[in-house]
């Protein structure tokens, strides 16, 4: 990969003095334009061997650009608020808004770079954490991301050069910080870097390896190109590909799993009450005990209007130590939410080790609501069931079990309850028309909510399809299910 | 992912015959349609479960469509010629042209699931050859292919009584042909089949999971379903995206790997011929030798016109038994080529073992000449790279050696040749006008040949870069790195 890069290139000084305030104006501009109209974000990864100059690189931007709206991500060993969620969080919580830059130092690369190099990664392991990568990749840029990935190389001669200069003037003796290539290693490590490098160089990302032996040069080609890639995006915006296949696959009879829940299940009162205490109790008991501390919980509740999902939150979370919880309402996005990838939101409720997060409505949304009012495009929601098991995935293996529950009614029941809450007053506020025009598309979210567990039920991640027409059978089962997997968890 | 087809789907039979004469009236036309527009291609990869009835949704596909416009292709173990060659080499083989629709029975699932399921593959191994395949199957899609994949999925107990009737019948125990799920061991392959299936759903090519347990249920939906997307690919071509980066780096110095030759280099008449008789008989023995016959070369000349292309590939060829290799000068594609993914072309001709392919221009077009001429779209020769890394990736894994030249030489060199070449009668049929308008976008050409170099030279298919200003040097060069080559595998 580093072919092209590692022969001579140099760049006049004079010319470079020359050639800088265009440049200089034309970034300013981009990034003011960018400001101003807020079509996307861009998210610039800056990597490379040991002196080849990337805190050079960094400032010779910030310098360009307004300051304002630019952020500088810089990742080493993670912190205890990182450390103690799944490794994807920290770059999720950073993410950069629409209109504005971040530039990335020490990124999603290195985990899986330095088990390479350290062995504790086969081959197979790493190839498939390339490829989690690629479709992580891929995924922000579907969602509109900018991204630029730049890989300094400098050649073994300048390399020493440098290291050596930087120690008689510092006494310090110049650290790997990132594990691309350092002098010594530089042999060994080069296959493995390349190798990355090609697996990772997508048509939608693809790595720009920057030659950085003559600083004018390298400082030169980095401005132009960051300059370019903003034009390009700003003139001209993504256009997203249509689905190449029709995503709903005509469903007959309409039938899906729901048809086979047995919604007449019931639970006498007095049952109920034993019942309920003795989860609630089982719960506190595991959410407290030493094994759940290096665990969490991720609970999502789904369900139709007036399913219950409410009560049934509150029924766990009076369960639980309200220092080791919070409940997440999802409502229509916020403006900082809208202007990220819509995982974006759910990320930064990821739990830290030993708590839970409830989620009144969650993710889903994306492949309920926003498939059937027309909110996503076909593409979109098409491709985020591979992305919410991705999603699923890293937080199963960050050691977050995840619970999901769908709480099932018939329109009937749902009726009944809708027209109970516009008669008692405190429930009046929670029946609006919307909720009464959602009813007459009852049948295509019943395709939708079919395909969403079809496809997003797995061994980790399962599904729980709660029977929910009484209210106490619906309860007592989330809660036992809770149990019993952290049960089986811990 | 089977969760909505193992519930109870029933069509009713009289139904079934009021509604089967609309569909396959449907069916009819949006193949002839298909047949006349020829805008695309579409396989049907038909698998599931053993007493599904894969044969019975083939047959009735067969008797709705016109037969003449329509393929079977069924893959069981390897024959000869299939194993002789890399894994994928058969699928390659048998796409189908545009116009065409293929049913692929037995397909690339099965290689990676059988392994799997025997305890080969680890899982990450199992999740890199998904991944693969993933890449394969995108590629097929951004191609223009429809590619539609049907899982038939039946309850334990159908499946029992559907395989007992068949053995009563025919007195033959059913043999599980594929290993998705046979009746006994069901429970411990169910897991595995729907990881697959789960990974391999993605938003270009998703799964669709057939409930075959009611003949009638099976056959309308199976019938819908592809009637629905022709219908959807007829009316409504897929929009590609656009790429979302620049793919031309800014190369301020525009100097590559290229610049680096020492095209100064010479060889003696002399030293000539006998380096040239001596790699000669080198080369003759070891294609003759025990070892090769296990495996395989692939050769790829490339270079500007008149740099020598076709001289190396006679002194090449010169050694070997004529047997056992093949020239396939790349000129433009025909007719059955252009109605293909652009890789097929290069797939028809892998060699099988113990042979040699020599091609005197190569895939590599791909990224220069139709980079350069705007042939392909930006979007298209950037995933290129990764394609056609996949590609020798995957003749490697075949245990074929592939050997890549650049043939290097100046401006001014190649003047001096046409210049000749016009003045020597027999080479004048050699130089067209078109030659020359060529030379206009040299600079063009050498960046284009720099990015190739760069992003496609792995340590399994290095590109080696020959100073060809001296035919001499270049043709020794060739015939000793071939030996080399096929020395270090051997």
């Amino acid at each position: 990969m580093f072919e092209s890069a590692l022969i001579e290139h140099k760049f006049d000084k004079e010319a470079y003095e020359r050639e800088e305030p265009a440049l200089r104006t034309g970034l300013l501009e981009a990034q003011l334009e960018l400001v101003e109209k807020q079509s996307f974000a861009a998210v610039i990864v800056i990597t490379g061997m040991d002196g080849a100059g990337k805190g050079d690189v960094i400032h010779r931007l910030l310098e360009w650009l307004d300051p304002r709206h630019v952020q500088v991500d810089a990742y080493g060993d993670p912190d205890d608020t990182e450390s103690s969620r799944p490794r994807m969080w920290r770059y999720w919580r950073d993410l950069p808004p629409k209109g504005r830059i971040s530039i990335v130092f020490g990124s999603w690369y290195t985990d899986p770079l330095k088990s390479r190099l350290r062995g504790d990664n086969g081959r197979s392991r790493f190839e498939r954490e390339l490829a989690a990568i690629n479709r992580f990749e891929e995924m922000l840029t579907s969602e509109g991301i900018l991204l630029l990935k730049f890989l300094l190389v400098v050649s073994p001669e300048e390399q020493k050069r440098r290291l050596g200069a930087f120690e008689r003037r510092t006494g310090v003796k110049s650290r790997a910080l990132e594990e691309w290539a350092d002098v010594k290693s530089r042999k060994r490590i080069r296959p493995i870097v390349e190798d990355l490098v090609r697996r990772t160089s997508t048509d939608h990302a693809p790595w720009i390896v920057l030659p950085s032996d003559d600083p004018e040069y390298r400082d030169l080609t980095f401005g132009r190109t960051i300059l370019e890639a903003l034009r390009q995006r700003l003139e001209q915006p993504t256009v997203l590909a249509t689905a190449p296949f029709p995503a709903t696959i005509p469903n007959i009879d309409r039938r899906t799993v729901l048809d086979t829940l047995d919604l007449s299940r019931k639970l006498p009162s007095n049952a109920y009450k034993k019942a309920l205490e003795e989860a609630q109790a089982r719960l506190l008991a595991l959410s407290q005990g030493k094994r759940f501390q290096d665990r969490a919980l991720v609970a999502a509740f789904e369900g139709h209007d007036a399913a219950g999902k409410g009560g049934a939150i509150r029924r766990v979370a009076f369960a639980l130590d309200p220092r080791r919880y919070r409940v997440h309402p999802i409502a229509a996005p916020t403006d900082e939410e809208k202007a990220r990838p819509y995982l974006w939101r759910f990320w930064r409720h990821v739990p830290r080790r030993g708590h839970m997060a409830l989620f009144d409505r969650s993710w889903y949304g994306r492949v309920l609501v926003e498939r059937v009012e027309g909110f996503a495009s076909e593409a979109e929601w098409l491709r985020a069931y591979g992305e919410i098991n991705d999603f699923e995935e890293e937080l199963t293996r960050g050691g977050i079990v995840v619970a999901k529950f769908w709480l099932a009614i018939t329109k009937e029941e749902q009726l009944r309850r809708f027209e109970a809450r516009e008669e008692i007053a405190y429930k009046h506020y929670k029946i609006t028309p919307e909720d009464w025009r959602n009813r007459e598309k009852w049948d295509r979210y019943q395709l939708a909510i079919g395909d969403m567990i079809d496809r997003t039920s797995t061994p980790e991640a399962p599904w729980t399809l709660v029977e929910a027409e009484d209210k106490r059978w619906a309860r007592v089962k989330v809660l036992e299910t809770i149990c019993e997997r952290l049960e089986q968890a811990l």
